[in-house]
Order: structure tokens, then C-alpha cells, then sequence
């Protein structure tokens, strides 16, 4: 009996004409049929956002027997959502995310629209994979994630993930021969502390842009992802979207209200 | 020596006009003075999204001895860090967001903006709540916050809450007589599967609509956020924003990659 090809679907947050998202569709290609479903402009910092008031549009990009290409008018987890329920006709083997331009580390993933997009499809029991690359510039150079990529996704493919679980995989910025290889590691607690910067505009208000820095609240501790990033590994955080606290459920029960 | 009035940060995600913070400021009012920060318009399912692309805008929209209030042009999470960075002059004892129409129990956390600047907020280190009724109808019966609010408010105020950790506090939609009160529990496992209503529009093209149904993973046990609410209690889970699937940390490792 002729196995089936294996699915895999394809998102990211930079959007459709992203150079990251065109690295990994080469990167997974080998491994089976693609459905890539990418939002049709940059959507960096939407989270795990969805779009509760706009109705959404899918526009098909390119079909082949190996490739399907669609764009929609929504966020990363619109479009995971929408091809599981209206553009898939079966339940793909792995979904990978990215290549992010930039860190999805430590506090990031709960800002990144990379990291909710592969959280939306590992709810839906689909082994997921988001990528990112430490490197925010438009050129940032992805090559580390073509050498080593195809190791971590053969794995996830033998050996699935359970369910609710997806993987953090951040790469360094590093020369080919100073790379360590990879790390499985915690998420860092920390946090960023903005400093906006305020301007006046040619009617006379004021409005404000982003800017930060990044806190880290950790000992310098090598179980870490920024730990790793910093020292040459490339980190994989294993991701669950519980967010319980659990260690403060009896404190909690002890105010008796 | 005179004490310090209390000061408390309060926001929402369904914006600056929602009745819901309205009776949230009206809540928290007798407790310390107030500045309040909320979009300038309903930012319902925004996660933890931040506005990277655009600047944001501030108006003032009120100001007293004891309060001020502000909109701001972009999300929950913007309308915090912009508060702690740029509108307050000292950190606040507790911050406060909602009441958010709609129950935020279950995986609902990870779309809600209400929880979004909750979290945000506690990880600057703010002991921080976020209030939801079990209800979306823009008439909800919010009586059964203002009748039990308070009680936890004051204990939040006294006993602080760890670095990191806010409260995802759920109230049911139930008779005053039939409600048991609070219980302190964990985050229900689930997953909302999306059935996209598709329409045509007059120009023949299509477009979705979200609608959807929520799966319960849990079996039913009354340790969970959605057991509470089904049984007339109103839940607490103590919320931590890190991802990390620790049980799963050293299978990884023994894929040897």
C-alpha cells in the first residue's frame, strides 16, 4: 500500500513576503506536501491575537500538486485557524512557523505572533515548530536554520510531540564553526522595560514610538534560552499554553475568601 | 507620619466606553486613587499584542485629585507599558482590568486582552487582577463583582502577590442566592474549534466570520477553572507567563540532536 505524502503547514508573522517564510518552505519542502497560510502583511507583536470584528479574506497565491500558497487578512492564529478549519482536508503531520526575524526568547514568546501561531495549531493536536533567528535586520542570514533545521524537523516528524506541545527553537547569530549545536532549555523570566520616545507632530501632538531593553531575571543560569543564545547553542523551549502558577494554588486557599 | 493613599492602575480590553470598566473604577474607587488607561476602542481577542508598527496616541480624557483617565490609541498591553512608562510618576500597589464581558477561564486567556494587561502589568512587578463575567451580552449583570469584588481586592492589597503572578478571576452568571463563592483553581485544558461561517460579498468575493465551538480536554473535576463556573463558583487561577513544558524537558534531551 502507497504511504501518503506527508502535510505539513506553514505560517509566520513577518507575513507572506517575508525572505524567512521563503527559507523555511525550502527547509521543509523535502519532507512532504506544503499548505502555506501566511497573513498578507507584517504582523510582528500580534500575540496570540485573533480578529473578533473584521471579516477575513484568503487569497490563493500559487497551487500546485506539492504547494498550496494562501494569504489572509488576519493575524498568524487567523490564519492557522482557518486553514485547519476551511482549507485543510486533512490533518497535516507538523506545522512549522517562521523563520522570525528576530528572537522569540524569554518574555518574547508571549508577544510574538510567530510563537502563537504554532501554540494555535499544537491546541488542535498538530506537532508544531516555530523558528526564529536572533537577528531583527531584513537581511538576517537564516543559513544556521537550513544546516541544522532538517535534524530537529525529522525528529519531531519520527517522534511527534504531545499534545498542546510546541517547540521555541530560537538560533544564534554566530559563525558556522563557533555554533554549539543545540540546547533543550526553559524559558527565562524577564521582562521589557520601555522607554517610549515621544514626538510632537507637524499639528502639534504629541504620539509615541517603541523603544526597550530587555531585563533578565535570571542567575546566569546555562538551563536557559538566553543563556543559550549568548553561549552559541541554538534553544528549544518545550511550550505548553497553561499558564497556571501552580505553586500558589494552596498559598491562595489559605486567604479563605 | 501620613500614609501614602493607595494608588492602582486600572484598564480593559473592551475600551474606554465598555460599562464594564465603568463599574470596575467604581469598584476600586474607595480603595486609593486611580489612573486609568484603556483603548480608545474594543480591542476584544488582542492576546498580548503590542503596537510595533504604529505610534500611539494619548488622550486625556479626565482629571481630579483622585482620578485621571486616559485613552490610548493601540492595545490593552500598550495602554500599560505606556502607563508605567510615561504616565505614572510612582508604582502602583495594584493594578486591575476588565471587567471584561465574556469568561476568560480556560484557553480563552491566551486570545483575552483583559488578561493581556493583567500579565503585562505583573510582570513589572504590580500585583495585578483581571476581572471577566461569564457573559458577552453588552447588558451583563456585573452586580456579583461589585458584591464580591472587594473582598478580594482588599486581600490582593495586603498580601501582595509574587513577582510575575496575576489572578485570572471568572465570575458565572448566577441567582446572588445560588452563588458558592470563590474557588481557587487551575487553567482548564481546551481548545476552541473554529467552524468559519464563509459569505459572499455584493462584489461575488468571499469572506469568513469566526464562529466556534469550545472542547473541553478536562474530565470533570472540580480542580478547573470551567468546573467552578459551571458550578455557581467563581474561579481564580494564579497566572504565570512562562510557557515552559518542564515535564517534557529531559524526553527532549534524549533525542540526542
Amino acid at each position: 500500500m502507497k504511504q501518503k505524502r506527508k502535510l505539513i503547514l506553514v505560517s509566520n508573522d513577518d507575513g507572506i513576503d517575508a525572505r524567512g517564510l521563503k527559507f523555511l518552505i525550502d527547509i521543509v519542502k523535502p519532507f512532504g506536501d506544503l499548505l502555506v497560510v501566511a497573513p498578507d502583511k507584517g504582523q510582528s507583536g500580534m500575540s496570540h491575537s485573533i480578529s473578533s470584528f473584521d471579516p477575513l479574506r484568503v487569497s490563493k497565491i500559487e497551487e500546485s500538486e506539492k504547494i498550496a500558497i494562501y494569504s489572509v487578512s488576519g493575524t498568524p492564529v487567523d490564519c492557522v485557524k482557518l486553514a485547519i478549519n476551511s482549507l485543510l482536508d486533512r490533518k497535516p503531520d507538523l506545522m512549522v512557523s517562521g523563520i522570525n526575524h528576530g528572537s522569540n526568547a524569554a518574555i518574547n514568546i508571549i508577544y510574538s505572533g510567530t510563537m502563537g501561531a504554532a501554540i494555535e495549531a499544537s491546541l488542535h493536536g498538530i506537532p508544531s515548530i516555530g523558528f526564529s533567528v536572533d537577528d531583527h535586520s531584513k537581511n538576517a542570514d537564516f543559513s544556521i536554520v537550513e544546516s541544522h533545521g532538517p535534524v530537529l524537523i525529522k525528529k519531531v516528524l519520527e517522534n511527534g510531540l504531545p499534545e498542546q506541545v510546541s517547540l521555541n527553537v530560537n538560533y544564534p547569530v554566530v559563525n558556522k564553526n563557533d555554533f554549539k549545536g543545540y540546547m533543550v532549555c526553559r524559558q527565562t523570566a524577564g521582562v521589557w522595560k520601555e522607554g517610549f520616545d515621544k514626538r510632537i507632530d507637524p499639528l502639534g501632538k504629541d504620539y509615541y514610538w517603541y523603544t526597550g531593553k530587555f531585563y533578565n531575571f535570571e542567575p546566569d543560569d546555562n538551563a536557559t534560552d538566553e543563556w543559550a543564545l549568548k553561549n552559541n547553542y541554538a534553544a528549544i523551549v518545550p511550550v505548553k499554553p497553561d499558564f497556571t502558577e501552580y505553586n500558589l494554588i494552596n498559598e491562595l486557599k489559605k486567604w479563605n475568601i
